[in-house]
């Protein structure tokens, strides 16, 4: 069975909502990144990286975002969680998804984490005080020429759906108005709609 | 036909590679970024993020190196660039790929680009002294976790193989040693050593 390693608030919610949607059996482990569990022992033998989301698996340890969803998707077929059997269409999910990890995630990882680049207490209090602009900047991108609605690839929800509404969630901490975003603002919507998000939602809280 | 945008020195060297190797025919368009080509109205027609690489399909256009580098190992089957039948080792090689784009390509870019994530030069600086600790950091790990050898995912070569090729040849400019991470070395010569890596350094240069 599968497992999934999650924190709450991280961009584990994605992988543990697709997991859901699928109709996959697996089981949901949380850790206390408070007591900073992600880096101890136990955990670094399953991800040396010291992050979530990992997913264990009878073939090994999956980790990276849009790698589990990816296989998340090919592994569920009948769920279609993405366009499989379409290279360009699949390129188009895995490029959004790709998008999200290398330059959303990144831009918001720099309100709190800017220690990974920086030394100085000045440096990050720079960095906290530009995420509401470069998160700004990624979502109004995303809301002119990606997110193509309702959902992000169209009528056909995807893989890249509840990657956008784990990190459209962090908005509002980013001091970004959702109010600017009206495609976004109605994913986040519908999303939270689906039963297979509430019950994550609820999961994690 | 295809036809891949890139700039010198940037990590669309991965794509074109990989084009090169699939025996995709394709054509390749520089962009100067001095110039600042890749904000011209022209290009941001076709990649309104813009960055490269860009690949113009007959389809539309496809961008970020994870996405694309699948696209074409899923296009050119036969070129057998990665295990297109088996979900959890595609998994591994998306997970790589993920890695290089969302954290190694990240840790590099805070040396010259400190601008799209803080605002003073101070910060600048800051993050700047901080990339050999960072990109060091993320090649020990690779070396030690990730580099199956000779090539990424063991013995067959992947398009894993020039996205790691593309990121290693930074590691100098970024003051990590390389004589550190033999594997990684081992590594770079024998991609040097392949025609379509020749081909492609000797087109770029």
């Amino acid at each position: 069975m599968l497992k999934l390693y999650y924190a709450p608030g991280s961009c584990a919610l994605a992988s543990h909502i697709a997991l859901q949607e699928a109709g996959a059996s697996f089981s949901a482990e949380r850790l206390d990144f408070k007591s900073n569990q992600q880096n101890s022992p136990e955990y670094l033998a399953i991800n040396p990286k010291g992050r979530v989301p990992s997913l264990v698996t009878d073939r090994g340890v999956l980790t990276e975002t849009p790698a589990m969803l990816a296989f998340i998707a090919q592994s569920f077929p009948l769920a279609k969680l993405a366009p499989l059997d379409d290279a360009f269409a699949f390129a188009q999910v895995q490029a959004f998804n790709s998008y999200l990890c290398s330059t959303v995630h990144v831009a918001h990882a720099h309100k709190g984490r800017g220690y990974r680049w920086a030394a100085e207490e000045n440096s990050f209090a720079d960095m906290k005080r530009k995420v509401p602009e470069t998160m700004g900047a990624c979502f109004a991108l995303i809301e002119r020429n990606m997110l193509k609605g309702p959902w992000v690839m169209g009528d056909t929800y995807t893989v890249c759906d509840p990657y956008l509404f784990t990190l459209s969630g962090w908005l509002e901490g980013d001091s970004v108005d959702i109010s600017t975003l009206p495609k976004v603002a109605d994913h986040r919507k519908r999303m939270s709609e689906r039963p297979a998000v509430r019950k994550v939602v609820e999961e994690q809280s």
